[in-house]
């Protein structure tokens, strides 16, 4: 029998797991959601995601798909797994795909968040869900001149964890978007791709830059030097969301 | 020496916690509050709070004060509690008020926060902080027209849990509204007072105007009837957020 290829769309409050990636001696997103599969089709399961996410971050839309023998409607999965699963992880969607679809190798670009608490005092219910930023106000009009900078396609070596080695470290930027409301700035960037650590790095360089460390007009350079300690510092993984993964 | 009154603002996401008020052989924020100010001030403290609030409420700014001999400046209250308070609690701001002023009867109105998922599937982000309603789309303009009948001054028995008891159930509601952003509804309603579970039964009411099982221009003989049986159920305390007291 023919196993059908089923891509699902995965929300989860990253905060109580380690991360995506089934780790021995850890809870992972990758082995909780494995399990809620194997439990509710009675087959071994190996689920490929779009990507790793450190321990921490959240996701509105990470992809994932599996193979299976069962006969459940690709669109009941979703409803399905969520009764099976902790309330802190979802599947907002489910559906069958072409036998060669791959979450990962077939990802052309993805889309992330990041959210900064611009204020001085703590906030208890953006606990683990966003950075605080209690220095000073930040200036998102340097932010968002300073972002313009990173759009483009470059080599993104500065901006990737100092411990990982990559042959290919260029990537293209879409768009960095960067709003404010009240003590909450939302960052948005999309790209084709992102090394490892990039949008903490980037986010914590436009940090640096709003809150006048670095002048906008020295991103350029900063991209150019491939140097990791030019640039600003990883941000913390709870501020982190993966929106959207595009194929 | 006097006593000097200090009024904190108090944000809290209500998940962990058994409501506001000291209770024997449970954790609520009252306790947990006054106990990082006699950890601070080494002095015993009585933490008054605006109201009662129930285990799974949220707030964004309730009010809460007491009484300290304590020479800390007042607004370096709000910094001081926060380095000892868990992460689901934070003060927003301290300042010394009036000897006379109490929180609760000094209290003129409130305004309270109400939010609902309307998707089919659950939202993993919005675990304990929104309550999904999966039955339908909710039409908001009926909602609306229903929610204009609770404005004005009116007798809310009917909109009271049924176990309480109270002589005057009068209230004054100012406005209600309601707003849809994607799949999130946010009702915001404003009164001098509010009865027990009065927001959580009429966002209930609201929900079956919303889903068709309520005809908005019923609302007013609800009302009149003064009969808990007659308006919708009691919704769960996870969507609630208490925003703001007056005085």
């Amino acid at each position: 029998m023919k196993k059908r290829n089923i891509k699902l769309i995965i929300e989860f409050d990253g905060t109580q797991y380690h991360g995506w990636q089934l780790q021995e001696n850890a809870v992972t997103l990758q082995e909780v959601i494995t399990n809620a599969i194997k439990e509710l089709t009675g087959e071994e399961c190996n689920l490929t995601g779009s990507g790793r996410t450190d321990a921490g971050v959240h996701a509105c839309g990470m992809a994932a798909n599996f193979y299976t023998e069962s006969l459940i409607p690709p669109e009941r999965f979703a409803f399905a797994l969520n009764s099976l699963l902790p309330d802190d992880i979802s599947i907002r969607s489910s559906e069958e795909v072409p036998h060669e679809f791959h979450s990962r190798f077939c990802a052309i670009g993805k889309k992330y968040r990041y959210l900064i608490h611009n204020s001085r005092i703590k906030s208890a219910l953006l606990n683990n869900r966003a950075y605080n930023v209690p220095i000073c106000t930040l200036d998102i009009e340097k932010m968002r001149a300073a972002a313009e900078h990173f759009q483009g396609t470059h080599d993104f070596k500065a901006f990737m964890a100092a411990r990982s080695s990559l042959e290919n470290t260029v990537r293209t930027i879409n768009s960095v978007t960067i709003e404010r409301s009240g003590e909450l700035i939302t960052l948005e960037i999309t790209g084709n791709g992102f090394l490892y650590n990039m949008v903490r790095i980037i986010t914590g360089t436009l940090i640096d830059v709003g809150s006048g460390k670095i002048m906008p007009d020295k991103i350029p350079g900063i991209i150019a030097g491939l140097d990791r300690n030019m640039a600003g510092k990883t941000v913390p993984a709870h501020g982190l969301y993966l929106v959207e993964v595009y194929y």
